[in-house]
């Protein structure tokens, strides 16, 4: 069982993630700005934080076996969130857990994330934030899952998914829940492989996409 | 004389850079959004062309010997330009230059951009963009050259610098037309040691600095 520090604990993925996580065995640090948004989670194995992301986070990575880093807007909060959060938090959080030794460092990234000039559309300034922060993770030399799931919907998760891009866009989404499920299999996955997992619907089991 | 390329040649600083230059004999390409900004410049080592940054410039870098960037928003237009300007034009010009085997690169960075979190100051994020931009040249494995100015001031240059850090913060100033003259001194520079270089008024010759 892992000890788990979930950045973005009580975002609509992070959220879900802890849950599961949780009912998985592992034990979660969750650092949140607000600690009532997880007040209706209550669990021996979890330990809520209050933490603002803006600030020295560098406190909670002592003794982490796995960093997933979920926080953000997902492109529609301002700007200035978008660089002070997805991009600088995330450089932060990386920079901490390689000074901690933390063996492996779960990034929640996005579809489009991999070649932003490639994206006509008004979140390609999120897009070159999340491409950055994945960036700096490559290169740090921590053992890296980065997923970059399609468009997120808010609908119960199969737990079924292709990696492959589907030719019609419509069908590049993935239910929020799906993503949190792939949290815990990146966590729980013993493979040492650095990987950057697309994530769309589809019909492999999550697990098998982890093994 | 080099070919150099400036990015951002309509700005304060880029414009009285590609004056300065074309005065010490060098050849300039300047790809600029409107090339009215640089009519009242004409010279036969000069060539304008339209370019928008947000799209492919990779053109441009053929045959360069010195790329300058200097393109950008000082902190003061809006983070998504910050983002996609500061941050991702520059980003794209460390990897054209890269491609194109520019055996150069001089970077106009900003005092701060070494640690934005020492900062308390709504120019943060773009900070932390400059930041980024700087982290991905000097990981690019291109020879580089950082300026991190001070507060740009808009008086004439004194051709007089110091790169330690005054304790005063009132004297972390520089005019912008002695950057401009940094820029000029960099393209000139034959030691290949790669450097960042803080600057401020100061009682040091510009062109002692950068020997």
């Amino acid at each position: 069982m892992a000890n788990a520090l979930i950045i973005g604990a009580s975002g609509q993925i992070g959220k879900q993630a802890v849950g599961k996580l949780l009912d998985a065995g592992h034990h979660v640090v969750a650092p949140v700005r607000n600690k009532d948004k997880l007040s209706d989670i209550e669990h021996p194995h979890l330990s809520v934080v209050e933490q603002d992301l803006e600030k020295d986070f560098s406190a909670h990575f002592e003794g982490v076996d796995t960093v997933v880093f979920t926080a953000g807007s997902g492109g529609n909060t301002g700007a200035e969130k978008t660089l002070l959060i997805d991009l600088w938090a995330a450089r932060n959080a990386v920079n901490y857990a390689k000074s901690a030794k933390v063996p492996k460092f779960i990034m929640v990234s996005s579809i489009g994330a991999g070649d932003p000039d490639a994206v006509e559309s008004p979140i390609k300034p999120y897009l070159v934030a999340k491409h950055m922060a994945d960036e700096h993770l490559i290169h740090s030399g921590l053992h890296y899952i980065i997923l970059r799931p399609g468009t997120l919907l808010n609908e119960p998760g199969t737990h079924l998914v292709r990696t492959d891009m589907p030719t019609n866009k419509n069908e590049a989404v993935i239910p929020r829940e799906d993503v949190a499920t792939a949290i815990v299999e990146s966590v729980a996955r013993e493979n040492n492989n650095d990987v950057i997992t697309y994530l769309f619907k589809g019909e492999t089991p999550i697990a098998q996409v982890f093994q």
